[in-house]
């Protein structure tokens, strides 16, 4: 069944198209867009091409960053350690670790992990950057490289294949903790968690 | 904290005042965008700008149609009994009646209800263009409006307000039946339900 417009249909259909939206949250956006002032809806829609625009990845870190910002404001900033890179998956683990304020390194955004099941290999994602970067930077400048890729099988492999091409270089590779997440009761922690737990056990 | 590109940013604010999208929604969302065909996304935007555009109410029944089809095409359907007008609160229940393909008669959308706690009175909802509609058919024409308003305190003064209306221009004016959903069980039945149920019973 449709609505007696074409447009509103074409508005759902589209919505329904983005990801954890079906039809009727597409219809309830819709109704809302439907209400809303014009100018509010013309923001969305710049904001939607701007994005696809405007943004492109940073040359050093391969993070997000806008046209004309590259490399972008991490990799040029003073108050960085240049010393220490951390590998993450995507620009939304930067964000992640930039919210804790308690990180001062710089990131290498590999944009995927290994998976062989969906046919990505090391090549489609950004190792060979990270490799070229640490190389440029190899007259002293990286000291250490934190893995801190989701602690899936992918991930594990992806950690795995990159140490091993790093520790070569004289680099000091690590990975960030696994452990009871802050909060967290130990009665419903999984096996594996608490495993990891205990070998990473540190003196207090 | 923000992320490094200030057009995501700007995304992720847009996405965020949309109804029921919390921030970690229009994350998702704009990382989406970002990963998606241009194509897509101008397709999503053009979309969001003709809803603005090209969408107007039809002038007989008020329901939202395209700029360049008013009367609706339900309005100016010859398979349509023009005998009878169901009035409704919002497009929606247009479109949910529609889905049943079981009303074969024309509609009125009110756009609201009288709410005076919002502000809102007869004179903000299309009450006067459903008597002027009447009126005009008044040859003859409309035999029944069906008040089919969600069964809130507002709903139900509406109905009231309209059918206090429509009765002295000899209308034959009716509401939708309050009663058991198909598929409920009895026992998780309020009372209200219950006894409406109960009051609106009929012969078998």
């Amino acid at each position: 069944m449709r609505y007696s417009s074409g447009a509103v249909e074409a508005l759902i259909e589209e919505f329904a198209k983005l990801p954890g939206i079906g039809r009727k949250t597409a219809q309830r956006l819709t109704m809302h867009v439907l209400h809303e002032r014009r100018s509010e809806v013309e923001k969305l829609a710049s904001a939607l091409i701007d994005v696809k625009e405007k943004v492109i990845r940073c040359s050093v870190c391969q993070n997000i960053t806008d046209l004309g910002v590259d490399p972008c404001h991490i990799c040029t900033s003073a108050g960085r350690d240049r010393s220490v890179i951390c590998v993450v998956e995507s620009p939304t683990e930067v964000l992640a670790f930039e919210k804790t304020g308690h990180y001062k390194g710089l990131y290498h955004v590999l944009h995927g992990v290994i998976s062989p099941l969906d046919g990505v290999g090391p090549d489609d994602i950004k190792v060979r950057e990270l490799i070229a970067r640490i190389g440029v930077d190899s007259t002293g400048g990286v000291r250490e490289v934190v893995l801190a890729l989701n602690p899936t099988v992918e991930g594990e492999t992806t950690s795995l294949y990159i140490s091993k091409l790093l520790k070569p270089l004289g680099i000091n590779v690590t990975r960030i903790a696994r452990g009871i997440p802050v909060g967290a009761e130990l009665e419903f922690i999984d096996e594996a968690t608490l495993s990891r737990a205990m070998e990473g056990r540190s003196a207090i």
